[in-house]
């Protein structure tokens, strides 16, 4: 949608729409991968893995709020976000050796994440490293890599990074599960909804932002696989927009944050058609008690009731596959509203891409 | 500090400070009823459990991811926030017979907790009840209760619940690693600890919540096992006061929200004099160099630099501790911010006690 131009290194957010427009392809090179994942699915099956424990900050650790639902529902398989400070700072002594540690790192060079991966490695761990970087520190200390195939991101706030590892979780579970090609297909059929929707999609987000232009904080929920998607949008807005955006799921709304809301509080509500759709419906109408303008995105968005503005997102052949496709307006909402408010969501302020921080 | 009165039903903040005093008492019964504890741990290590799987919402799942350490470090075993969703509302199936499961719940009512109980019990796991209501729907259908002894808790947002769960898990996990009778011990000294200082951290709070009088989003940062008191401070703050109030390990304030602070938009650090210290000194730097606000308060506030106001807390015996004390300035300045506001913290907009929303 956006020309190339002599120009286009300084046009802002030029990087971030353009990696934004990439993820189609991301997917389909994902989807054609399949050996990859064979490989490590049999190494999951074959030493008899009990849990998977997935490490990474930020966005990568949005993706694995996802994994906690690929391999429970995909494989049958415990999986979730381990505490990688009770292991490098604390060096608490817990047997790993049934587990199978999946590092996420789109550089593969976060220190705490490779220091985390090579404890795991000692203590028996099968370790297991997805990143962009298959020359990375992370890469050379891990037994086995799954290439995210996501190529350099050059934009600070990832976009194609976070879909490559939202996938490819899906693709390592459907794998463990023995449902790997049915899923890899599925996949590339994903990216063609994706690469049809995008365009329109683009414009459908600069409407929506629109309702977005004065509001400081807001509330992000979803439940279910979809917490994964509320967690990176509320993200993207924080880095991209400098919104103070907080995500939730829909169920501990109501535990609390409720009573924070008034007219100028919003709440962005992730609606999947899947089984956690009735607790987000209840979240929407308690938000609309307090007054808070009630924004919706996802398949079912058009369904809810009394919300400002819904943002559909086209259905895919299966459920798991939703989360890729309905945190794309989220991607595109923050680039519009950080371009509206003359911020420039190539290069947040007091960010740079690898974080090196301890 | 607060009078009882003729009027005391109506003075707003009435319950909810008086709950914040009632805890050295509740403290104090829990360091006293180690036999209940004692039986618990002696069924973990004879089934030999493998993973601790949490569930609550809201307070009780902040005190969840404290339990991460206290069974990490004083037990050498796996605990994590087991998703309730996946198994409540996606019906996975996923073999948790070497697990125990321990539902955070302060009524025993929370309809999924109870839901995800049972399904985990017909499942094989163990199941553990962590409830003031020893006559709940939980308590009903789990193998054992283990009561907070921490009385009705009347105002909406829970202070004493909180640092009863806190104990609770604490004190199971001393157990479970042979070490209870010197860690109910420890908590009777805290327990003193605690009710020698309140007095003057009220005055302290008043003082220190003058410095948040306008703010509108902030964020809450710490690490390690006072990560968990980094989320219940943003918890309080975001329920009583209104504030967009976001809590994040200090590790990921680098990974995007840094690029959202400025000015307006405060950064509070949880700072204990414990291995993580530097990542909480590092995120302090960072704020100050996207010119946002810093204020502390911990064992270490004191010691960091460039902060606008330091809240000392009282050093435990053990480090494991350290959280059952520092989350208390949080609730404090909840509370004076709540009634500088013109806000009752004991009956925050659109709460009620008992969520009963699935």
């Amino acid at each position: 949608v956006s020309d190339p131009s002599p120009a286009a290194e300084t046009v802002p957010g030029k990087r971030f729409f353009a990696e934004i427009y990439e993820q189609p392809l991301v997917l389909a090179r994902l989807a054609s991968s399949g050996a990859a994942f064979t490989a490590v699915a049999d190494e999951i099956r074959g030493r008899g893995i009990r849990a998977i424990r997935m490490v990474g900050h930020g966005s990568s650790d949005n993706a694995a709020s996802y994994g906690v639902y690929a391999f429970g529902l995909l494989a049958g398989l415990t999986a979730f976000r381990d505490s990688i400070s009770l292991s490098v700072y604390f060096d608490a002594d817990i047997d790993v050796s049934d587990s199978c540690v999946l590092a996420l790192s789109q550089s593969g060079r976060t220190p705490d994440v490779v220091d985390y991966l090579e404890r795991a490695r000692r203590r028996g761990a099968l370790t297991v490293a997805m990143t962009n970087d298959a020359s990375s520190p992370l890469a050379e200390v891990t037994d086995v890599v799954l290439p995210l195939l996501a190529r350099e991101e050059q934009a600070v706030a990832a976009t194609k990074t976070y879909t490559a590892q939202v996938s490819a979780l899906m693709l390592l579970a459907a794998h463990v599960g023995g449902r790997g090609e049915e899923h890899c297909e599925v996949l590339d059929e994903t990216s063609e909804l994706l690469r049809e929707w995008l365009p329109r999609a683009e414009v459908e987000a600069r409407s929506f932002a629109g309702h977005l232009e004065k509001v400081q904080r807001m509330l992000v929920v979803g439940r279910g696989a979809e917490f994964a998607t509320a967690r990176e949008i509320a993200l993207k807005l924080l880095e991209t927009c400098r919104m103070g955006a907080d995500a939730m799921t829909a169920t501990d709304l109501a535990h609390g944050p409720v009573a924070a809301l008034d007219e100028s509080f919003p709440v962005w509500a992730v609606a999947a058609d899947d089984a956690s759709l009735p607790m987000v419906i209840e979240a929407v109408a308690r938000a609309r008690r307090a007054h808070a303008p009630v924004l919706a995105s996802g398949t079912a968005a058009v369904t809810l009731d009394g919300v400002a503005v819904a943002f559909e997102v086209p259905r895919a052949a299966s459920p798991l596959h939703a989360p890729i496709l309905s945190v794309v307006p989220g991607q595109l909402v923050a680039g519009a509203l950080a371009l509206a408010r003359g911020l420039d969501p190539d290069h947040p302020d007091g960010l740079e891409k690898v974080t090196d921080v301890q």
